[in-house]
């Protein structure tokens, strides 16, 4: 089996008035972001993914998969706190066919020791058991509080080989990643940079491609760029890349996103957030469209017939 | 209703080899607790609480009530990043008829604002809906990254009335402590400090007590100060438990804790810990068995037969 490679999207998660997951709208959300060839890293930081429980995650991960969605494209998050928690995600990930699954280290506690991270992580795939198991590790220390270094990937993939198939780099120094790539994407092993400016620097030193928030606003660009990396006005696009970003990067960028989710769609329900996030409000709203009209960036997002 | 007082101890939580609880044995150490007037603040940081998913949470604390443990003396953390764990393992305290609750605010997102928290407090005292409930907020922005500021607490107080019924401050700053006991102390709100080192400035002060560490190792003579703290040699006293928690803050400390524990009890499994917290190696052992004989600090712990 070869480890997932391309552009995924940690993608936004539409909740209802009373705050429950829409899983018929996200299922639609994927299934538009696959049509653009990105693929689901559902429950990320962008998703909101811990703000849902255990349970909320494993019921819609089964709704999308019972929806169509391809489970090939789906690298769900299952990170916890509790070693409980991301065992019983991790399972349910393996039982509904997702390709990979993205795992946060533990982040309640912090300055914790490689050795107590290790053993995180062996709990998890050992109780797991099993070799279909394609585990992203997921670096992202200015949220998670708790970096994942050079010396701990290497560990886990001395013990655990294939099994462990990538990193996820939400660090933000492209220095960190090019040495992730330089030491491990030799050996069919996935660096994915965190973020899409840095997509053509991670291609061309060998990486697997990007997961990256925007990825929910601007798939088919992000997409096409991971595609023709190797195309004369590749650097062009990706100046294009960072332009979108930037609009976003302004604003909290998961609100923004979904507001922008919300008009592109007419569908307002996807303007709202789970608590601790709050929505855009009024203003920042319409700052965000004066932004996105002023960079000539525009969304339109038809969902089929009957979805939605 | 009144608010909760005194010394309560984020009780360390036993683990079989296969890392499950041992409520049993959690039973008998906090009944040991209790003995010493000294509450039981299950599921906090010290407790590894967040490393246990909301389902052991709650199974555990259902299996300490069975064993009669006193609710009334019980104070677990329910906090959690998804709003539906917080709500389930709230509702079973009040099911338990724990005295009051222990709630962190969501901690993966950082810098969020007091807007968000405020609306996640909220659905969760909405959705559990019961006029009993009480609740404690848990500022430990050393841990959970995300602190609890007084105008949030105000709101909150101003909103739900004596739901909100006191706060935990492990920020580790005096000045906060006081700031929180002078602003909100004399409406029936307890201000706990987060460390017995504030016990006698914080009872001075007009504070409720401590909900501290090193009470699993040395409950007595905290809840012992507790009680005098107009005693002559108070002063004394508490220069005594400094000393005390200064043995165990050389180290790892839930760790530390836990070793202790199993000397002191001459039960093993005392000393291992979940993920991704280690257990002390040997060297530490020796080094913290030499630093209590220096300090003429010693544990001995009988639990009556039959238990553990």
């Amino acid at each position: 089996m070869t480890a997932m490679r391309g552009v995924l999207s940690p993608v936004l998660t539409p909740f209802r008035a009373d705050l429950s997951v829409d899983a018929a709208l996200l299922a639609a959300q994927c299934r538009w972001l696959q049509h653009h060839d990105v693929g689901a890293a559902i429950f990320g930081t962008n998703s909101e993914g811990n703000s849902l429980s255990a349970g909320e995650r494993i019921d819609t991960l089964e709704e999308l998969v019972a929806a169509g969605i391809d489970p090939a494209r789906l690298m769900p998050g299952t990170g916890a706190c509790a070693i409980d928690d991301a065992v019983a995600m991790t399972r349910a990930c393996l039982r509904a066919g997702a390709a990979g699954v993205l795992v946060l280290p533990p982040f309640y506690y912090k300055n914790v020791g490689d050795e107590g991270l290790f053993a995180y992580f062996s709990e998890v795939v050992q109780r797991v058991g099993d070799r279909r198991l394609r585990m992203y590790l997921y670096h992202i220390p200015p949220v998670s509080q708790v970096p994942l270094g050079l010396a701990l990937i290497e560990r886990l993939r001395a013990r655990y080989g294939e099994t462990i198939a990538g990193v996820k780099d939400s660090g933000g120094q492209w220095v960190h990643t090019a040495a992730l790539i330089e030491r491990f994407a030799a050996h069919d092993f996935s660096v994915f940079a965190g973020s899409e400016n840095f997509l053509l620097r991670t291609l061309r030193a060998g990486g697997a491609g990007c997961i990256s928030a925007t990825a929910n606003v601007n798939p088919g660009a992000i997409a096409a760029l991971c595609r023709d990396w190797q195309a004369p006005d590749a650097d062009a696009r990706q100046q294009r890349l960072d332009q979108v970003r930037a609009i976003f990067s302004r604003f909290p960028m998961i609100a923004a996103m979904k507001s922008a989710v919300a008009q592109a769609t007419g569908i307002a329900d996807w303007a709202r957030v789970r608590p601790p996030l709050e929505a855009l409000d009024p203003a920042q709203e319409s700052a965000l469209r004066a932004a996105m009209a002023e960079a000539g960036f525009s969304m339109s997002i038809h969902y089929p017939q009957g979805e939605s």
